[in-house]
């Protein structure tokens, strides 16, 4: 697509280092094979159903009133707009108004699930379904860590960020936009950021969406690392493509779907919304809006290459009615959330949302609270791609390391919580209890010391010991203990970083040199 | 049924402090009526039916086989024995085998629901179906809070945690042991924490369950609250029994369980699980035992009196299989709590479970995880009657003030939440949609001035502000805001304290000298 000769080099290289199966691949998985991680999640749990069936169709029909009477602008983009035309929509100035059911019926040639190869095969994950992805914190402009307090982001915090999500069995996806590397460039980061997340991780990652021509930049070095039949054929990148809520797509967004989209790579179509201040103060309202903003983005993906990759996204919070301020985990996001979900169901498309979201500026108690209180309804909700799992603080302005590992270690319960019920004999224990009888105890029998290994999640950052040992260890609260935690992840990065084919590093050490070269440096 | 000279006394008077409705209700209620409280949650989301049917059967067959084959122990209790004999169990010394069905058909005269009596009919708690109600923490001997550490509770800390109860909105019910107050003598403090609930709160409360003797009081105090007739007909307090697992009532919990019945009163019959330890180290395991357990207690409570009302009680966590120690807030206990929850439904009895459990020592990240990992499974799954819903710290050793009013402002958010889906025309919001249009905002528009009061709940401990303002206000964390509420909430109390009818207060206290008079102190 861009630079034929990189590509054509590259693709070589990468076939090489992939092929089917792949030599490359198959080391890097055995050098990372010290480190246990986690599939995908495919849930043994059912979705919560909580909007019935009136509520869900009403949603649905107040959507398709607003598309076609409120309609959605399409911004300072003339082929949107002239796709639109052509597709039957009635387009007044940027503003596009589509006949019930036009997007809809366009959403059909999207896919219902789809799979995002990783570099190593082994971590390829499945998109849709009963599957679950997690992915870290995107966004934020600050790090926080206890020690250094909140600064700007750096390059390094970014490359940190990638090893833990690494590191993290749970995280099944390396992300995007772990944080943002303020200290280079505007025009030339996100090379180094598709770099680090290729460098420091065998897991599947996300694209720039900054501007088209950065989306073409991360194909193209997805093409370097994976090939050019590859590429075209399957999708190895995700990115996220955010509405300009209310009822705007605008023009840097649709340049990067439209960039994506071609090159049959997928994309998160995203309402971001502050109810109260991006959408009306209610869940309904809420709803609705969410569903016309992504049935119009979704739609116009399939427009520019029908069975394009793509996942409705809702990323929903509520503003405090007397600051403005963005809050989070609180009730009404939730039920926005679940409804969202069922939304995207009836749809027959992926759906993502939620995380450890929280306005709190600390790793304490409020951030807990309200990272749990959207973490647990996303999963319950059956979201299929999570972003901002892990690491998320003060409104996503801020990557935290300590909630880093704290969000981690709540990932990996989730993922045991939705494995559901054994009901195996061995899960039914009724030799146990048979053995054990009343008044006696567990702690010995035949049955537990057989399952004495996997039995419970093991919390990494929980402390259950007595308080009187407690204390004696220092008293430590959890983020002080996660603290020491990220510290000892991070570091042991090292032994067990991925192989990255040396040929396939250098081709896009060189990819990027030739880029930079190309610009003076921007920083807004 | 106790002392018939001073229950005829304190009737006579509670019926006058009563009635039919009640002066002194109704002043009570307008005393309090500057203070909002919220009525009992009538759940409008569905509960959330994560175990299938097959497994449903599959643990009810299996736990229809412990009891039929390994039996429960009723210790001590030739009463308990001959009971079971006469209704057709087989009886070997204490172990009691049931035939299949046996106790599935005794439940059935229980009651689906029942209304819990508040001295202030406003209060009053109807408990089953769809309804969910809030109680505060119950068991700890220490108390702790940021100033004053972690210390023996005493009879003020008592005080204390009944009118922070009684002051929050959303804890419909007192609770019983709210902490332990272990400066009064062990044979004489059920009076005085019967007492404190009774005078500090006009919401529903438990009654002692130590001995027979303090459940008989704690039903003598009620009948000077609320009259013999009254009492007689109605249930005015409800009563933890738990079972000592694995697969024994005890001596003491049969005593206090066959008071209660025998006056009508409600008990929560609860087998209390550290699973691995008292139960099986696998959740299908855990429920198999909870279901046998509950279902003998229950049934024998049909046997003392039947229609008696009961509620099938599920505690259960896991243990730390590498230290014993117990854990919560992990993935295993909730899913224990919502096959417990489906299993209550089938069986036709309300279910108790859930709260704001944790291990943590502090009120910091690991108790928030913890506790809401714990408390929104507990709603979703449908818990009729939710015990340690607020304060619970140190897996139920400490009552904390802090998070005793952090606990507090998430029950807020659960009660929204389990109000669903406002799809009215005001909900649908379709006018606000239609009024701001492409690239506004709503935060001025028709809708949301209408609507500006009661949209997204208002955390009374989460800080929204900026960094630079929360900064500048102190940069405190979650716990520590959460000590300046307490203080203030608890320095209310004063202005907002319930009345009292001062004869029925002198009857409680005549009632409560003549106990304390008639025996020694006893420590043990």
């Amino acid at each position: 697509m861009n630079d034929g000769t990189e590509e054509e080099g590259g693709g070589r290289r990468g076939r090489r280092g992939r092929g089917g199966g792949g030599a490359a691949a198959r080391r890097a998985a055995r050098r990372g094979g010290g480190l246990e991680q986690l599939k995908f999640i495919e849930r043994r749990i059912p979705a919560y159903e909580i909007l019935s069936e009136d509520g869900l169709a009403l949603i649905e029909d107040n959507a398709e009133t607003v598309l076609q009477e409120v309609g959605i602008e399409f911004r300072s983009d003339a082929e949107a707009l002239a796709l639109w035309r052509q597709a039957g929509a009635e387009v007044d100035g940027e503003r596009v108004r589509f006949p019930r059911g036009l997007c809809r019926k366009l959403i059909e040639t999207a896919p219902a699930r789809f799979t995002q190869h990783a570099r190593n095969p082994e971590r390829s994950v499945e998109i849709g379904g009963a599957n679950t992805v997690f992915a870290p914190v995107y966004g934020p402009p600050f790090a926080h860590d206890l020690e250094g307090g909140r600064r700007y982001a750096t390059i390094e915090d970014f490359r940190n960020f990638v090893k833990l999500a690494y590191m993290t069995p749970a995280l099944h996806h390396s992300g995007g936009t772990v944080c943002e590397p303020v200290d280079l460039p505007v025009n030339k980061r996100h090379l180094d950021m598709v770099y680090s997340h290729i460098r420091y991780s065998d897991k599947p990652f996300m694209g720039s969406v900054t501007a088209p021509e950065r989306a073409e930049d991360s194909v193209a070095m997805a093409r370097l690392v994976f090939g050019d039949g590859f590429v075209d054929e399957n999708c190895v990148l995700i990115s996220l493509i955010n509405a300009n809520s209310p009822m705007v797509w605008d023009e840097t967004m649709l340049g990067a779907l439209k960039a994506y989209a071609r090159a049959g790579q997928a994309t998160l179509i995203t309402p971001f919304i502050l109810a109260g201040a991006m959408a009306p103060v209610t869940v309904a309202g809420t709803l609705t809006q969410t569903l016309a903003e992504a049935m119009a983005g979704m739609a116009f993906a399939q427009l520019v290459r029908p069975g394009a990759p793509v996942v409705f996204g809702s990323f929903a919070s509520s503003i405090s009615m007397q600051s403005g301020a963005p809050t989070f985990g609180t009730p009404e996001p939730a039920l926005v959330l679940f409804g969202a979900a069922q939304l995207a169901r009836r749809l027959g498309v992926p759906f993502r949302s939620g995380g450890s979201l929280c306005a709190s500026k600390l790793p304490d108690a409020q951030a807990a609270y309200e990272s749990a209180q959207t973490l647990l309804p996303a999963l319950l909700a059956g979201v299929n791609f999570m972003l901002h799992g892990a690491g998320w603080l003060e409104g996503g302005l801020v990557s935290s390391y300590e909630k880093f590992v704290m969000d981690a270690d709540q990932l990996g319960m989730m993922q045991t919580l939705a494995g559901g019920y054994d009901l195996s004999e061995n899960g039914q224990a009724m030799d146990a209890i048979r053995e054990v009888g009343p008044g006696s105890h567990y702690l010995g029998c035949a049955h537990t010391r057989a399952n004495f290994e996997t039995a419970f999640y093991r919390s990494a950052i929980a402390d259950n010991n007595s308080f009187e040992q407690w204390e004696a260890e220092g008293g430590l609260d959890a983020a002080q203990r996660a603290h020491g935690l990220w510290k000892q992840t991070l570091a042991a990065h090292a032994e067990h970083a991925p192989e990255l084919d040396p040929g396939i590093d250098e081709a896009l050490q060189e990819f990027m040199t030739k880029k930079k070269d190309s610009m003076p440096d921007a920083f807004t």
